[in-house]
């Protein structure tokens, strides 16, 4: 998860990038496209099916599927990582379980990591050179399981060798505003190693703002205050709680955008054209290296860093497996995760691959039992190099893109199935909504007696709605799992689950061992979520919301949601910008008015499919009005509105600097224009910006309203 | 149509860009998604119905259309515009023969007009200052038609008002090797006035190539060699023959780009951003005027040009009638073509609204009297400011971009309906040459008395098929008329249906009195047409087409013919650009790879389809089939391929600068690679063309392959 790009957003708790190596293509067997004539056709969602399915996800299946998954480090391509490819493939292909058909997919893509030869190390050197402290190069082995040969010591993807020394500046979270303080303070920045702590901004900004300070290196901890609600001291911390022991290292990447950073836009087969590595943006300006608050602790003087990162192209697999639909194969359901870890990866990701593996064994049991079939396809995905930055989803969407685009109902993303065991935590767009709010009232929170997820849910995380009252909150998608390329680049409506901490409760900017060598199976097993009921949980909402959006005659995607959303945007920019647009003579009446047609065509949609549904329509008339539904998100791309912002395409949901929750390019380019004078080219891009919008909505509009008028 | 884009392909003799004004809003009633329960609902195609339209089609009524429409000059956002405007919303708000709905939507667009109060002139001057000669202002009034206040000068859309004077240098076509060979012979440019015929680059080309080697000013004129065969005498010339008369000029639009000059991307309404005009790219950048050979003979020496055209913001219209499909409503024919002339515009529109309009009345009748409705919705249009740069279809592709995009089956242009009356014309993509040939081959040719349109077609035009043997050519499209936008930004199947003469007969660029005011209903009831028998030739093919498109079950569209394209395209790099790519180490197998991929998909979708069209497909089938050919046209585009060309995102068809037809961003990227050495930026941008190229084939491949597989 990118926490950094949308800081408006409901930012949850996953911080998922990193690096792996991809190479390839799809392999998967033809199959054809009519329905085996054995099996029956489901015209619509099934309860009683639902509830089976409901029934027999089971924790301690997913318990197990956790062990194996995370018994070793399984980092991108390494041989661990082909080995669960395999696995994936296996249990995919199981005559008794699998699912119709599975297949792996390679792509050849740009992956980072250490020298073994030449270890990276940080030393403490006195007046005279002398070394008077050198930070460890491993975490320590505390369980037995951080000590082994495929535990790839802490680094920061894509951070160039190196090898500076200087003296220690002490940055805060390195954000630009630190970087200002520092300056005003008369603070000299050059030359220097800057110091910084996790959070606030993304891994990279923080090396682009050192940089750009004219620093010589960077070094980044985690400090025990954001992460441990203080608590530093060994017997504190794991084995004996679930805080991150002080050796503690958060790996990760730190490269700015997602997807192979050598072929944007193109999938990063053997033959496709590669940018220069050495021309490429968005890489660390300055040599960075992550460490643990055992050693940032101790840090003074003059520091030496010597960083030995390199680059290299490695073949990372995708795995596919798919269920063919019996009505409807030409429609999608998507439903994913990524394979790769930083290290056993037991929580992230393996506990969503758990859930994955569970959920596709029990539909696919009742696929080749013969009782089910889903009314449209069905397709899991295993990413690899998620870590690296989102590498084998971006690359599987540069591949496919025209198919995906045309034919995906929505993606469900399940990467960190649970972060804690307290409250269901989910994030998407407005139009999935309402199928997570339908799946969660059906199925029983953990840990509770009565209460349904839903119910539960909505004590920890609540907004007001003016169309439905008091709700769960749905947050935001940023960019920091894999669903960023299929909503950001595709616009497909897409969702991410979880399960979750009390926020009340901790402060922690996310579980503790996150992309440490202490995210082990037992710290789940003891810490995490004893039971495994909140993974059970997480694999019903998730499995619940794959059937009703594959087996119902009319998606359950409710366009409506759009217009709060949009009702909500819109003031928040009358109230934000308005005055300083009318200042500017910028009105924002075209964007009320958009926002007016927009409402009122979607109203009259609902009642459309609301008087269709009482009916008895003929398939074509459910499938003119679902694909309305399924293809609204589409509309709201523009590839021309944002040239800078690699990938991000979707006007609605586009990276967003300032804090209020409004359009994201209008908001942007208010704030580059304030200071400048009228007549600005920053005065234009505004009202280009808003012109962009406006054409949106209108567009959008326009294909909610009835088909046949222009 | 823009001659210069596409030097490749087969190119047409229209050349049909222009000046107008457009402002605006889709204003036609809601209607229904249902069909009307008493009509009856044709799962198929009805050849007996087709019969009966074919029979229905009347010259006299095309004849008398024409005569209407062209009895006035109606200059885009003219009065008489707008009275045509009401002409065609009375026709299809008809109750005996009009559509389901009809309405018109205007934009706010940049148009170029020359001053009332102080027109443009042209005079040649001596070494005192004196006036040795002044060219005509206007053309002579030689049938009464030429006089009236309504015609508007000849002038050069889009120039910059200015009062070069200097010495008078002719060159040739103006190209690019026209000017290297004059400074070669040492010919001093600055500073002159530049005069160049019409043919061989587009007209803003001249102008720019022109100010490129610091001309003061061009003159540009129809050479009698191009336009006439060599005959110039006014007793050679209409009224006494089909020849441009001496004092005949060609007006046009001098704006490189389409669409509305200042709001690129957008939909002109009043409130969309506009750039600001002194910033505008794509205008001529010197005082530019069109004069007639009567003029262009005579000069010489020092030449005073007095240019004063303004910029005027105008609203221009478009006209949408509408037919609501019976079973997929949701799915579009579209037909069109612009309304709005230089001057009278017999041929150039009207031809083509003539027949828009008959066909429009047959279907209405048939749709009033309630014996038919079509399967799928058909749309008719009327285009505001072609003449100026297809602004209202461009506008118009831009503001309903995702419906189109998602809905439209093809789009059917006639523009020209008759350039002369010898043989069918066509133009298209690859996946509608079948359905042209379909119709042609049942449709008696006009004046012969036993061969179809298809068989006196192919003793005119015709290519030798790897697949089909003898064939009648199709053309490929340009960006001459309203299809630009349909196939270059929306990437929909394309066609623009005429009726032309034999190119053996004559070198005529384009027929002679093309964008002058000579452009008649008398100059085409006499010369081009006498009978109306190759327009009603026309009504009948469009007809024919569109009611092919509109009411099969199957989609009359072949993507197969997509492979003998591409296998072609591949034979010519191979054969042209092998050879270099090898010296730099650049290997075709991919793409050749690619096409094969393509081919294999393409055939194995062709037997699909044939098996499922023998058995008892059920609705949703076809829809999935349908879908797949519909949407194949669509995944051709990158909208980042070319950034540089506005609006051109099709990785097949985007302007071609070499003479031989093959991919064009590779083509266009190895020209300008040649002479620059390894390791520059231009190879880096052959390799990155070659990739995109080999992802939009295989990316258009998977959308062919069965739908359950990934």
């Amino acid at each position: 998860m990118q926490c950094v790009k949308v800081l408006g957003g409901v930012v949850g708790a996953a911080a998922l990038l990193g690096l792996g190596i991809i190479l390839g293509h799809f392999a998967i067997p033809k199959g054809t496209d009519s329905p085996a004539p054995s099996v029956s056709v489901p015209q619509d969602l099934d309860l009683e099916l639902l509830e089976t399915v409901m029934g027999q996800l089971d924790a301690s299946r997913i318990r197990e599927n956790l062990r194996e998954l995370s018994k070793e480090p399984h980092l991108a391509t390494t041989p661990r990582d082909e080995a669960l490819v395999q696995l994936l493939l296996q249990r995919w292909q199981d005559p008794e379980s699998g699912l119709d058909s599975a297949g792996t997919s390679e792509y050849e893509v740009l992956l980072s990591f250490p020298s073994q030869e030449q270890p990276n190390h940080v030393d403490v050197v006195g007046p005279t050179g002398d070394i008077i402290h050198s930070c460890r190069r491993s975490e320590e082995n505390l369980t037995g399981e951080q000590g082994g040969p495929n535990v790839v010591p802490p680094y920061a993807a894509y951070a160039p060798p190196g090898s500076p020394q200087g003296l220690l500046v002490y940055a805060n979270q390195g954000t630009e505003e630190d970087f200002m303080w520092l300056s005003n303070q008369g603070i000299q920045l050059q030359d220097t190693i800057v110091l910084t702590r996790y959070g606030g901004i993304g891994r990279g900004a923080k090396a682009v703002n050192a940089a750009q300070h004219r620093a010589a290196g960077l070094l980044v901890y985690t400090d025990p205050g954001d992460i441990n609600d203080g608590k530093s001291l060994p017997n504190e911390t794991f084995p004996h709680s679930w805080g991150l022991p002080p050796s503690g290292v958060e790996r990760g990447s730190y490269f700015e955008y997602f997807g192979d950073p050598l072929t944007p836009y193109l999938p990063a087969n053997p033959s496709s054209f590669r940018l220069d590595p050495a021309n490429v943006s968005g890489f660390p300006p300055i040599p960075t290296q992550p460490i643990g608050f055992e050693d940032a602790k101790v840090l003074l003087c003059q520091v030496n860093m010597s960083i030995h990162n390199r680059l290299e192209l490695r073949n990372s697999s995708n795995v596919l497996g798919i269920i063919r639909g019996a009505v409807e194969p030409d429609r999608y359901v998507l439903y994913g995760n990524h394979r790769d870890s930083w290290v056993h990866g037991a929580v992230d990701p393996s506990s969503g691959t758990a859930v994955l593996l569970e959920l596709s064994r029990v539909l696919g049991t009742l696929l080749k039992k013969g009782t089910w079939r889903p009314r449209r396809s069905v397709v899991f995905a295993s990413w690899g190099a998620e870590e690296f930055g989102l590498i084998g989803s971006t690359e599987f969407t540069e591949e496919f893109f025209s198919k995906l685009q045309e034919r995906t109902v929505a993606y469900i993303n399940v990467d960190i199935s649970v972060f804690a065991n307290v409250t269901l935590r989910a994030q998407g767009t407005p139009p999935v909504q309402s199928v997570i709010f339908s799946a969660t009232k059906q199925i029983p929170a953990p840990g509770t007696s009565s209460l349904s997820i839903y119910d539960n849910w909505i004590r920890y995380s609540n907004r007001s709605s003016p169309v439905y009252g008091l709700v769960p909150s749905l947050g935001t998608l940023g960019a920091g799992s894999d669903y960023a390329p299929f909503v950001h680049f595709l616009g497909i409506s897409s969702m991410d689950l979880a399960y979750n901490y009390d926020r009340s409760k901790t402060s922690a900017r996310i579980y503790p061992t996150y992309h440490t060598a202490f995210d082990t199976f037992d710290y789940v097993d003891k810490f995490v979520d004893p039971g495994f009921s909140s993974h059970q949980a997480v694999a019903r909402t998730a499995g619940s919301v794959l059937l009703r959006l594959s087996d119902s005659l009319f998606l359950p995607l409710n366009v409506s949601d759009y217009s709060e959303t949009l009702r909500s945007f819109l003031q928040a920019a009358q109230q934000h910008l308005g005055a300083l647009l009318k200042q500017h003579s910028i009105s924002l009446g075209p964007l009320a008015t958009a926002v007016e047609k927009f409402e009122g065509a979607a109203t009259v949609l609902d009642q459309h499919i609301s008087t269709t549904q009482k009916g008895t329509p003929d398939p074509l008339q459910v499938r003119m009005l679902n694909d309305q539904l399924m293809l609204l998100e589409r509309t709201f791309l523009n590839s021309r509105a944002f040239p800078e912002e690699r990938y991000y395409s979707h006007v609605l949901w586009a990276p967003r600097t300032g804090s209020v929750a409004t359009f994201p390019g209008l908001s942007n380019a208010c704030s580059r224009a304030t200071n400048t004078g009228a007549g600005s080219a920053a005065w234009a891009e505004v009202q280009r910006q808003l012109s962009i919008l406006v054409a949106a909505l209108e567009n959008a509009a326009a294909t909610l309203r009835p088909v046949a008028d222009l």
